[in-house]
């Protein structure tokens, strides 16, 4: 069995640093790169990139709003053509630098508000889709199973990679239950451990609610920013390990 | 014999603009079009690259120093790893708008302080024009006749395409009068166009002090930013129909 | 008769500009000032307040969403915090600007979507004028008759200065016809000029109902980035000096 | 005996942080805040200003260059008319902020770049302070003893505060041992300790080569941004407490 553990990257900006990247790059198999909008800067993007590269890890955009104060996650009106024009200027940057590395972008990532705005929203969602299979027909599309932006994608006529969530409560509708509700967030490391276990064996989660759902994905995301993160990640990792799972990276799931 | 006439496009801001780039688009067979950093952003490039499509125009990146306030002419102090992460972050930018739109960036114009900095240092000049290559071997890079970037595209195996000024005084070394001096700009459109007429038959200019020197160039470039800048490129793509040359997109004179 | 003339002033960034600034701010007798968040920068403020106290133009902040892409227009999920210490920051800096050239700052005009957020929730609302309070008691708020920010400031003991629009469709109800609808933005000289006498003579305007209708205002706003704002500006200025009212910075109004 | 403890604060931007402020913000007695130049937002400036008067911390101004990404550590070409309306702005937007929690800016400390320029040309360093004391004569300017920043705020009339480095080596000239250079930052925390206590006996430091030099200054600097500046300034501090000095705020240094 193949599963991809990618995590958000170089999410800082100039000096400012969000989470142990040098870390987490020898832990993942996928970095979802920050280009510049929502954080990250063209320094960080390029040393991001040279480490993938060295270490073997499969890289992806990770488009977000252009707001570095706001980290991408306030809401603000845009038209759909700037959505798309704004994406398509940040998944060329991350490409060309990559080029200059001999590495490849394979996946693209929506970040926060930004993916909240697609997956609300089908015209814009397909919009994106059909702006990213323009760019290159071999990209892969991250989301969450049953998002607006799953079927776009599809449609499309681009690859999806279904991720799972190991530190985020779901509901029984197979959703996350929101960061504002209580129990939102897993922190307790064992419990993690036995979720992403129970994930591997099965392909199951079990919810809020105490019932068990299966969750089709085959991808494990860890957020860098949430504290303790390098942790988290090395612990999903050594499960994934433990039951002789192949970490894999999400652009070679499908080989 | 083909001529080249270019223009530096899509300026501006958001609502604010420097040049009427619609009505240049129509006179010129190139476009350097400003990538996000000392102007443009993602919905000006889009509209731009765009009707170059629609209008036949060639298009380059124009990548300058992060600097909108200072319109990209204030020098910074800035490693050499940086001037390249940033260059090669808006080539790829614009390369992906052109690539959702069906065109093909097929130049670089660098602008400003970023130019200047790396026309003062072989060094620098080559890890770029190396760069560029490593992008596209296709790019032709555009510059004055001798100067350290022309060299450095030689070196690096990429085309060059220099450029001649209609409406700037040139020195008997064959560089510009300093902007600062007295007669570096020629105003009068008279004068402009007896200067396009006599490159455009032999190949020369008369310098500041009255000598005749040959300039190596079959590409015309006016700055959109000069005030009267669309009558300017009218009197000299009129002159270019006169003498019976045929305007050509820079990537195809040496077809 | 005492009559304020006013328009938002220095609304450009580094090298670009909206409007003939310095035409206007010899017709007006406010200058609403951007203050470097939807547009301007500290040297434009610079220049503004100079030429203003030269010129004896009263001067007021003009604060706005942090959006220079969107001119400050695209509205933004912001706390009602952040709001208030964006505001405050804003017209500080003005304030400084000010102290530098011996000029002062004696009103507050909220720009568009900074304003529209202010005047759709009335604690923001309260919450802003008490923040200008406890920077100067003295300052003057500019709004529309009836706005939620009209009577915020009442509450928090600041003078109001309500304003009328001569080249804008008004509503029977006493609000403007939305742009978005015909004949919101009136753009013939001649009835505009009619439309500013008529207010002068009675305090009325007429509605796009036809019916007639008192507006509660003293002072006149022209956007300066109405194309053709300055004559639009000189034409009203001409209907003032006809009626045989004074000219009035608006913070003179009630001495 | 009076003594200053200040540090640098508000250094982050957005989500970002540098530092452990409001661990810092309990054992300082002046913090320079940064103003959303090199670092910090009105968010981040509100919060600071609020602990700052709440933890009886005075406040100062650290205005820098226009450079998050740079951290206003890059040199840049600014004209000097630019220079002073940049600082201005900045105080200004810090005064207002402190008025709205009923506290005040009561000194200004340059930051990085924006200081080094200063601290390079008596014209500039003249004109910087005269606009500070256009703003506010009771303004302290924080520098380093014998820089051209002290003598032209003694030539503006304002009051200078001169500041001692612990963990900067000393060269036999009083200036600072440059960082590239080995030896320049002492990391050890006993020989800090010990270097402040001797600071504190006699006024005086050992330099780099082993002479004893006077040090004129009454108020010691931490930088934040310095790996364990919690640890440091704490150390400080107890040295402090332990000779009896009383820790003063710099602007009651005087009183």
């Amino acid at each position: 069995m193949k599963i991809d553990l990618n995590s958000d990257m170089g999410e800082g900006f100039g000096r400012w640093r969000i989470a142990d990247d040098d870390g987490l790059m020898d832990v993942i198999s996928s970095a979802n790169i920050a280009c510049g909008f929502h954080a990250g800067d063209y320094a960080i993007m390029n040393r991001t990139v040279q480490r993938a590269k060295t270490k073997g890890v499969g890289i992806g955009a990770h488009p977000g709003l252009p707001d570095l104060m706001g980290f991408g996650r306030r809401s603000m009106s845009i038209s759909d053509a700037d959505m798309e024009a704004m994406m398509v200027y940040q998944i060329g940057a991350l490409q060309a630098v990559a080029a200059l590395h001999g590495h490849r972008v394979t996946h693209v990532s929506y970040h926060a508000a930004f993916g909240n705005m697609a997956n609300a929203d089908a015209n814009l969602a397909l919009r994106l889709a059909r702006a990213i299979a323009a760019l290159d027909r071999e990209l892969t599309v991250f989301c969450m199973p049953g998002q607006l932006t799953e079927r776009a994608a599809e449609t499309a006529g681009l690859r999806v990679q279904t991720l799972f969530l190991a530190d985020r409560a779901y509901t029984s509708l197979g959703t996350l239950v929101p960061r504002d509700q209580p129990g939102a967030v897993i922190h307790d490391l064992a419990a993690i451990r036995a979720r992403v276990r129970q994930f591997l064996e099965d392909g199951s989660v079990t919810t809020s609610v105490g019932s068990r759902l299966q969750v089709k994905a085959q991808s494990i995301l860890v957020h860098s920013d949430t504290p303790g993160s390098l942790e988290l990640a090395k612990a999903i990792r050594s499960e994934i390990e433990a039951v002789g799972a192949v970490l894999t990276p999400a652009f070679r799931l499908h080989d």
